[in-house]
This record gives C-alpha cells, sequence and structure tokens, in this order.
C-alpha cells in the first residue's frame, strides 16, 4: 500500500501531474516485451528534469522504497518491469533532443528521446547514429544506454557503449553525476559512465547523454552470398573486411532452416538455383554505388575462385536491396509460426559458432526428434539466435533453456549478446560469469547504492 | 625497511630469481618517463604468471604492503613510480603473445608484452593493433591498458579500451578475475573490465588481455594541407570524413608557431609558398593508392572552391610522407630547444579547441610577454598539446599550469586528454571532474581494494 506521506512528497518532488498511483497507473507501465508477467506499481512517476529525477530518487531514498526505471519498455528480458513495493520512474517525458554539434559530429539528448528522433535529427546533418533496431520508434536512449544495445550497426559501430561520449547520471542518493564532457579521449580517472552502461538500472538513472555520430553513407551495396560451410562463411567476412575495412555494415548469417522457414513463411521465391548450407546478407557502404558494386563483384569472383562463395545475389536497386533483407527480417514472423518460439540470444567466440550450432542441433534432435529450430545472427559481431518452436519439444522451456546455455558455458560463450539479463536470463548469468565476476559486480552495488533501491531483483539477487 | 618475513614470503609467492630488495632494485624501475622524483621501492617483484601475482598479492594483503604496478615505465604522468614502503610488481616477464585468432582478428597477450611485439604479430597476420604511440618498442599492453593509451591512431580506432574486448585482472587481495571471453556482444552484468581500463593500477593489476584487432591497410595517402583558421580546420576534417568514413587515419593541426619551431629546429623546407595560420596533416587508408590520391585531389579542389584549403602537399611517395610527417615529430625535439618544456595533454569540445588556444594564448602573452609556446595536437579527436618554454615565462611551472587548467575547467574540457593523470596532474583533477565524480571514484576504490593497497597516491589522495 502507498504510503500517504510518501505519495505527496513525490509529488512535491515532481508535480501532481507526473505521479500516478496504484490502480491509476496505465497497463503499458506494468511489464515490457519480453513477457514477463505485469505487475502494479506503487506509482508511476514521469518527471520533467533531471532536478526532479533527482529529487524523487532523494524521496524514495528517505522513504526506503525501491525504484524500477523505464525507457521505451521495449526490453526483452523484463530488466524495465516493475518490483511490488517499487515505484516505475519513466523518463518518457525528458525526450527532448537538445543539441546536434556538427563540427564535433555529437549529439546532446535526453535520455527519453526515441532512438528513432535521434536518428531523424543526424540525418538532417547528414549524418548518423552507429546503433539501429526494430524497436526504434518506441525505444528510448535512455534504454539503449542501460542495456547496451546492439542491432543492425555493431560490425562497423560497436554496441551503444561505443557510441556515449559522455552521461548524466542520478544515483540512488539523488545525486547528480554531470558526466557529459563531450571528448573522445578523457583520462581522468575511473571512467565512470562505463559503470552505468549496461547495468540495466541497477546502479542509476541515466538522465541525459552526449552520443558520436557517423557521416551517413553515401553508397551503400547488399549482396546475398550461398556458402557452403561456417568455416567459409568466415573466410568469406575476413575477405570481406580487409577489402571494405571499417565498411562493412551487416554480415548476416543464415543456416538453411532460417532460410526455408523465412522462404516459406513469407511465400517468396528461393533466391538461388538450389538450397545451399548457409546464406549471409552482406552489406558493404561506400561513396559511390557503381564503383562499390564492381569493387563486391570483382571481390566474390576471388571468392568463387577460392571456394568460399557458391553464388551471389548483388542487388541492383534499393528495391531488391530490401526483398533480400525481407529473408532475414523473417524473426517478426517467428511468433505467428512457432508456439511460441524459445528465443536465444547467446555469442560466442567467432570461430567456435559453426560448432556451437551443430552441438546444439544434434542435441536437440537426440532430445526431441523432430524439433523445429532456426538458427541466424549477426555473426560477424560474434552473436547468434536461436529460436526453438516450443511445439515441438513438449513445451519444456527450461529443459531447451537448460540444455542450451550448458553448451554456452562450455563453448565459453554469453548467455546474452545483447538483450541484457533483466529477470529472465539470471538464473544463467552463472554459465557466463564467474563466482569472483559475480562478487566484484555485489560490491560495486553496494558501493553505489548502499540500500539496494535502484531495480532491485534484475541482474542479480 | 623490509621485514624478513615480507621478504621471504614474497619468495615463496614468485620465486627467489623473481625478488630484488632495497638497494638491490634497478634504478629503471625507481621511476619513468614523467621526470617525477625517483623512489626506491621494499622490493621489485617480477613474477612469471598470474597465478604467481595473485600469490604476490595475497602477501601484500596479509602483510598490509602497498602495491606499484610497472609496464614499460614510458608513462608521463608518474603512475607507475614506486611509493616509499611499497613493492613494485613489474608485468615484463610475463611477455609472451598466446594466441591470434584469425578468424575473429583478436589476439590474446600476457601484460607485459611490448605494444611492438604484439603489432608485430599481427602484421604478420596482415592486421593491425588500433593503438600506435612513440614509446611502442618499451611500453606494455598492461600499461597501455591501465592508462587509456590514445596515440596516432585513435580517430579510425578509437582509444586502447576499444581495442579491450577481454582483460584478466587480479584484484588486491588476489582474486583473479577472468574476463577474458572474447565476444564483441556480451551483455551479461557490469562491464567490469572498464573499471580497470584507465584506472592506472589503483584497483588492480591487469594481467591478460584479448585484443581486437583490425585490417592491415593495403594504401594509404598523406597529405599536408595550409589553412587560413580553425574553423576551416573543422569544415575540412568533416569534409574529409564524410568522403572517407572510418578511413581518416590522422588529422593532426599545427598552429603556426608549432610550425615555424619544427622548421627551424629541423632545417626543413617550408612546404607552402608563404607562411599559413594552421597546417593539417592527414593521412586517410584505402585499398589503392592511385585512387586514393585522386579521390584526395578531386576532395582537395573542392575544399579550395569553399574556400577551406589554402594549398596543399599530397606525398607522392613513402618518403615524401615521411618528409611530410617530420614536421609534426618535431615533438621529439621540444626537450632540446626549450628550458624546458612545460607540457600540455589536455583534450576540449571540438569546436571550441580554437577559441581555446586563442584565449591561452592571450593570456600567456598578457602575463608573460615574449614567451614561447607552441600550439599542435591530434584535434581529430578532441586532444590538444601545449609546450611552453619554461625559460621563457621565469620558470613559472606552477603559473602556467594553473593559467591554462583554469582556462580547461572554463572551456568544459579535460586536465588529461591521453597520459593520464598519475601523481602529475592529481591538483588539477577538480578542473575536469566535479566532487559527486570524485566521491563515487573513491566508493568504488573502496569497494575493490578496501585497504587501499593498490597504487596509493595515485590519481587521488
Amino acid at each position: 500500500m502507498a504510503d500517504a506521506a510518501f505519495i505527496d512528497a513525490l509529488i512535491a518532488a515532481a508535480g501532481a501531474d507526473a505521479v500516478q498511483v496504484g490502480d491509476a497507473v496505465p497497463l503499458h507501465h506494468r511489464t515490457d516485451w519480453s513477457g514477463v508477467t505485469s505487475v502494479q506499481p506503487v506509482a508511476l512517476v514521469r518527471p520533467r528534469s533531471t532536478d526532479a529525477v533527482a529529487a524523487v530518487l532523494r524521496v524514495c531514498s528517505e522513504f526506503r522504497v525501491p525504484v524500477v526505471p523505464q525507457g521505451g519498455l521495449t526490453g526483452m528480458a523484463g530488466g524495465a518491469v516493475p518490483v511490488a513495493g517499487a515505484i516505475a520512474l519513466s523518463l518518457g517525458r525528458m525526450n527532448a533532443v537538445e543539441s546536434l554539434d556538427t563540427a564535433a559530429s555529437t549529439i546532446t539528448v535526453q535520455a527519453g528521446a526515441t532512438l528513432q528522433a535521434v536518428q531523424e535529427a543526424a540525418a538532417a546533418q547528414g549524418l548518423q547514429v552507429g546503433v539501429d533496431l526494430g524497436a526504434r520508434g518506441s525505444c528510448q536512449i535512455g534504454g539503449n544506454l542501460a542495456t547496451n544495445a546492439g542491432g543492425n550497426g555493431v560490425l562497423q559501430f560497436g554496441m551503444m557503449r561505443e557510441q556515449a561520449l559522455g552521461l548524466e547520471v542520478v544515483l540512488a542518493d539523488g545525486t547528480v553525476l554531470p558526466m557529459l564532457r563531450p571528448m573522445i579521449k578523457n583520462n581522468t580517472g575511473y571512467d565512470l559512465k562505463h559503470f552505468f552502461i549496461g547495468a540495466e538500472g541497477t546502479l542509476g538513472v541515466i538522465t541525459r547523454a552526449v552520443l558520436r555520430l557517423h557521416p551517413a553513407p553515401r553508397a551503400k551495396a547488399t549482396v546475398l552470398v550461398a556458402l557452403g560451410s561456417f568455416e567459409q562463411s568466415l573466410a568469406l567476412l575476413g575477405r570481406l573486411q580487409a577489402r571494405f575495412p571499417g565498411a562493412v555494415a551487416a554480415f548476416e548469417l543464415m543456416w538453411r532452416d532460417f532460410v526455408a522457414a523465412s522462404l516459406h513463411w513469407q511465400s517468396l521465391r528461393e533466391p538461388f538455383d538450389a538450397p545451399h548450407p548457409f546464406a549471409a546478407l552482406v552489406d558493404v557502404t561506400g561513396s559511390d554505388e557503381d564503383e562499390l558494386r564492381a569493387a563486391i563483384e570483382e571481390l566474390l569472383g576471388e571468392s568463387m575462385e577460392a571456394g568460399e562463395a557458391l553464388d551471389a545475389v548483388i542487388a541492383q536497386s534499393q528495391a531488391q536491396a530490401r526483398t533480400l533483407w525481407k529473408i532475414r527480417e523473417a524473426t517478426a514472423e517467428l511468433p505467428a509460426h512457432m508456439h511460441p518460439p524459445i528465443n536465444f540470444d547467446v555469442s560466442l567466440p567467432m570461430a567456435e559458432i559453426g560448432r556451437f550450432a551443430d552441438t546444439c542441433r544434434s542435441a536437440l534432435d537426440a532430445r526431441w526428434p523432430g524439433n523445429i529450430a532456426v538458427f541466424f545472427g549477426h555473426v560477424g559481431d560474434s552473436n547468434l539466435h536461436i529460436s526453438v518452436d516450443a511445439g515441438t519439444v513438449g513445451g519444456d522451456e527450461h529443459g531447451v533453456e537448460k540444455l542450451v546455455y550448458d553448451q554456452v558455458a562450455t563453448f565459453g560463450g554469453s548467455v546474452s549478446a545483447e538483450h541484457g539479463i533483466g529477470t529472465h536470463k539470471k538464473p544463467y548469468l552463472g554459465a557466463s560469469r564467474t563466482p569472483a565476476e559475480l562478487a566484484a559486480m555485489r560490491a560495486i552495488k553496494q558501493a553505489l547504492d548502499p540500500m539496494g533501491l535502484m531495480n532491485p531483483g534484475k541482474l542479480f539477487d
């Protein structure tokens, strides 16, 4: 039950129109895209300024009420789902794009700005944000930073962490850390901003950020390449990166099962004369489309002579590029065609991804003959996705998870490449982190949030 | 005085030949390149393995003896200079390049490997390390990471932090954190490695690292461009980055005073028909030298038409490129020609660098008429260097430092772009960090090194 004095103090801190209590909290703010069960928070607070966030956190400290920060609520791990007895603190009203510095290629934004709003502000100046993801219209920069979002641009520009030059963060006790200096080089003690990126709101609330921007490419070429093995795929990737350093924008590898399912679900035509074990969808950026296509054609010729590429389709137009990308974008169809999908977002040492996939497949087939599972991923950045149809494994989600995460541990991989831990992967964190690392994380948590009020129960208990 | 039981325990931990005591400690290990006064440590310990490092740290914890980690001792801020009563812990014997993964473009090395050794191992596979600096033959990877080294490649590949995929670190109590997973994507809780990068050995000892490598460029073009103003320089940089995204490897801006001093000291010829207020030395990488030079020539034509570039020299050979670079490399001559130089390594919001330099120059001239000062820097990554001849300011080093760092604070810059804080810049850390940030750093220090044994007195007291 909400203590009246506490609610009054919240209202004094953030304004009456910024506080909704109990049953008045909209359903939207009670869960996220992870499918974790809804929880009604004590109150939803939507402050309009950093000062108000700080004031709210001071009130919560005083009353010992936990705080669950919320961005666009598009997370896949349950990190922003409320906790009973906590307030939900939405950054959604702090959504200004404050300034864009074309000389330095930087942009200063409030945490609640959507990724798409920031992308559009950059594009208006011929620049781009290094990170892009499907949820761009809903997800917020603060959430992107708190979860260290990945997505489509990682191969070229890195994760969200690499885009952040500076952050403003409010600690649990209301202290504001104004770490907004926009310099690329700044060696003045511990680089505190990295403590908060990827911490999923467990150490503080991100309120503003300075992000670096990149020149928007003048030209882009898209090619779909047929390959016979994972090793040949890696060889092609190496060849591409050596020929187009820093310009390979995507290298999405799809196992045959994924391609077959995608073509079937979307009624698309087979892109090659025959099915092949792998297909790689590649984007390369450059300054001239014709030159770029000619250079790629030459490279593909070399690759075929070397026995890597088996066949290839080079998109001759943006429309054709979109058609090729449709094959990869079948992920949006997973919920409609699996019953339901059991999704994995793992990463592995790159050379091991092929063997890891084979091992998982064999183990799945041995235990659940006839199961349906598709393998696909960014691969160029070490990230593999797997979706298993729960209906074909007797609904044994935990059994499948244990099987896959055990292999992740054996191969020295990560149970979460880009989605984070939240509550969803908490039981498996130990597969990717040693007890010594977990103890160090707890020591940091204790140091910055001694009362344990920031997003409790997320990441670890 | 060294306690005999303590020395015996060190010998038991690391081996008799790994421990030198008191007067036997070589002079080399008593200071670094910063010019800070030598200090004799209780002992110098040079372990051969991570286990031995852990055993030595357990002994030091037990006896409450502080530890000063040492790499190649090329630091400019005094971070690795021993502290009275402490041991010096040299990583120099842990210098193996353990493995190189060409599929993933990663290299696993021990902390004591020199940067040059790692560069050579990468080059043998057609790859390169993202960081390069003058001290490459002496500096060690562990020190590069502990100080988050910058140098020549930052514009293209970022600082040392951006090269690190994984670290192995030993905490003060001997706990080993084996954070060596080599994946680009790994969102499993706090990314602890970032806590130790740039921490200058105050939180733990880096013992091994996995670094990402980049394809070595097939072609490189070097051009020296004459410019009339700082704003024109930034416009040229923007134009270069839009035309050659990710391929501008250097953009070194030199104010006229620096160019004039460099030409004079090295008896070089004026590169242009007339002196100009600024000269920018630019390296661009690509896949074909002729194509690259043609593209740059075209861009320079546009830049001149737009009123940015005033004149330009495109190197037609590697030899000519080296001649152009000699102008920038006059920094090696500073100690011979200044009495002595008072050196600054600051960074600023990029658009402000020109105004900052003008302001510093005016303030220096007003207070010390006839002073000699040169301004130069990487600029493309926000980094400005200044060297002032102490002989022309009445030897008032502290007066000059206060003047410059006050301006850094006013302009919202950093007192240390790439050299770190060590002991040398400790008095000025407050110009770049707020009390709240310093308090957060102290809380982290307390959490990971509660007895305060790791490199005490560095960064902060």
